[in-house]
């Protein structure tokens, strides 16, 4: 399959990126092809076997838009949104404004940009795709926590837009769906942060806004674990380098989390909120020892504690965490995984947390999306072309 | 007036400045007293002749929050909350965690963070100091040009926390807003946003979300100009030192705005997108020359054009704006707007361009609130205590 993906990716190049002073993609990882010492300068390779924006390093800022086609779009419609999309994300993510921009001024720092987009459940129907579907394409089973909102959940299709700058952000978000206005209307925006590039020393683990260490469990791009968890192996054959993302949107209840002391909070995360460490460790990346027991026999980190409850049962239950905080409408967490196959991997987790969390009390999921996000594309390719040129 | 500013302003240190290494306040413009490597651990001097916010070089992030008073606060109850605040806001400002502060870890990287505190009409009734309202403390008139939403206007209390970091601003209004819970509620919140740090190059004016230059014509801190436009000279003898806030939410319409060519829409400004230079000069900071006129004898820039419709008539119509984007319900500008009085400086302008600009037919005031901002306070007092301790 990463033969077929390199030379799909290969296959020619679009006058748009000669404009831009592209080069073909190579290796799988999307890589910065330009670092500047100015950081609006600084640009992400849109071209690859995967799609950019999820083996990036997190940017500052995510907006998640959630789009539904209108009724009469057709597999030709479902291209041309793509092919627009592709179009876009081409130009915007090297700093050039996109045919017909009407701000263009504000498409010249990109920040990083990334666009990756998805799609949900019913872009497969519209295109007549809905042989090609993989099962784990539809909503989450629903759990005894969830107080899902309509209007953070679902979805036909997915554009995840991340730079390091919230005006590109903005301004790309606008485009994109402008440019598809005929033929998909915007369900639902969230748009989540994290710390300001420069803000803090580079390379440290986000907070969320609960205060904690965020994100320390996490394969490394470009690893084999990072591989084997994040992009699927090729099952079925096109949506090899592709992966899901399952988008919850959850609410911290801030008040009464923070009537807890600070023993009692490190004792329902299994971690210290001071420094991230696991409770039986001194530092954060220390592993987490879940047998350790104090002098009373009792376990150090509590089995009901969160760390406790989300470790992996099997090497399957593994999945990269790429969250952002949202402090509009309450605050929380955009919590965003990424996967092969949502059944096998992030299903048996969500559940078990769901059964039991100590952390339950205290975080309340309001919306739910899954999608498919397909493997990346070439200089003249578009998500999802894998599947729709068969 | 200064004199005595500068007396209440070095009148003995808190406990807490010792801690945090806090030097007694000089010049009347907030200085940033810390200048880092990095960006994150850079600071403002909270103390001073005036309040820090307003002519500190903005920030990134603005965060702005207006609060009712619950219905049985007293004078003594908005002197409680204006010392908790001037006590949260020394601290954080520091990278200091609050009292009580249970995310203590959030408070760390200041990143230049403000905390601006206003005074709402009604606050003056509670705190039994009517009489000392200046007569511009109210709603503006109303304007044909108006749709004002409830949920985006007016409040007892405003906090305005900037900062060039949007998890430090999002921590620093949980907190200010968490302390005085028992004696205030959250009416709204707007959060706006500019360009991030080092996403262009310093000193760039910064662009709004119709892609324009914005806040050229401005006055300069720490300049004759700026003192004579922003402070108020002590009409009312307490307000020496102190300010206005008009914040009016203004909805963009992009989606007509963006069917006029680049042309036409230069000619609705006056100004070029391009380069923010007025239609008769070639560079941004020229001064436009509203008298010139092209070979038909018609004006270059047009009468009902922004800019020629918003420069003073006199020297009385001047301010300074400090605006920031939003992109939540809509797109826009929250234009923020400081003068020492709002009746004689702002109320002329707005009038003018209600009657006629041409950028109405794409703008739509959606939210309006006017503020006092009182004087500001040393390491011993708080906002407002000329006026609420005689
Ligand atoms: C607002 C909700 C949540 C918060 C605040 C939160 C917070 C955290 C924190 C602080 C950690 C420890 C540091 C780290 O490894 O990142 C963690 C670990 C983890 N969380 Fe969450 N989490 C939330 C929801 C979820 C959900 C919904 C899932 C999956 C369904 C999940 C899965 C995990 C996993 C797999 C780990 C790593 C466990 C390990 O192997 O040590 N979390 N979370
Ligand atoms: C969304 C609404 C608005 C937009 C997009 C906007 C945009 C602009 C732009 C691009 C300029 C030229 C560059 C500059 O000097 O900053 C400008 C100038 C100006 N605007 Fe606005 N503005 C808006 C609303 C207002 C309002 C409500 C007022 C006051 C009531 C105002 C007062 C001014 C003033 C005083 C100037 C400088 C005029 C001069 O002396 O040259 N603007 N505005």
């Amino acid at each position: 399959m990463a033969d077929f993906s390199r030379r799909r990716l290969l296959g020619g190049g679009a006058a748009v990126l000669g404009a831009v002073g592209l080069g073909a993609a190579g290796a799988g990882v999307a890589v910065a092809t330009r670092v500047s010492e100015r950081m609006g300068a600084n640009t992400v390779e849109p071209h690859g076997v995967h799609q950019a924006g999820i083996d990036t390093e997190p940017q500052a800022f995510a907006t998640f838009v959630a789009l539904d086609l209108r009724p009469d779009v057709d597999r030709a419609g479902v291209i041309g949104v793509m092919k627009v999309w592709a179009e876009d994300t081409r130009r915007l993510t090297q700093g050039v404004a996109a045919l017909g921009d009407t701000e263009p001024e504000l498409a010249v720092d990109p920040a990083r940009l990334t666009v990756t987009v998805g799609y949900g459940s019913a872009a497969f129907d519209a295109s007549a795709s809905a042989a090609a579907r993989p099962t784990w394409l539809r909503p989450l089973p629903s759990f005894d926590i969830d107080r899902l909102e309509d209007r953070w959940s679902g979805g036909d299709l997915l554009l995840q837009v991340c730079a390091d700058d919230p005006v590109t952000v903005s301004h790309a978000v606008r485009t994109l769906t402008k440019s598809v206005r005929s033929r998909a209307s915007v369900r639902w925006v969230q748009r989540g942060f994290r710390h300001a590039v420069g803000t803090r020393p580079d390379g440290l683990t986000m907070r969320n806004l609960m205060g904690q260490v965020d994100g320390t469990v996490n394969p490394q791009p470009a690893t084999p674990d990072f591989d084997r968890q994040v992009w699927n192996a090729g099952e079925p054959a096109w949506l090899a380098g592709g992966t899901s993302l399952v988008l919850r949107r959850i609410r911290m209840e801030l008040d009464t989390w923070d009537e807890l002391d600070r023993p009692a909070k490190d004792l329902v995360m299994g971690r210290r909120q001071s420094d991230g460490a696991p409770l039986t460790g001194t530092a954060e990346h220390d592993d987490a020892d879940f047998e350790m027991v104090d002098d009373h026999g009792i376990p150090v980190i509590p089995p009901e504690s969160h760390v406790a409850r989300a470790r992996p049962r099997s090497a399957d239950e593994q999945f990269l965490r790429r969250a952002y905080n949202y402090d509009d409408d309450g605050a929380g967490l955009l919590f965003a995984a990424y996967q092969g196959d949502v059944d096998r991997q992030f299903v048996p987790v969500q559940k078990r947390l769901a059964e039991h969390d100590a952390l339950n009390t205290w975080t309340t999921p309001v919306g739910s999306a899954v999608f498919l996000i397909p493997p990346g594309y070439g200089p003249d390719g578009y998500p999802g072309d894998a599947l729709l040129e068969n």
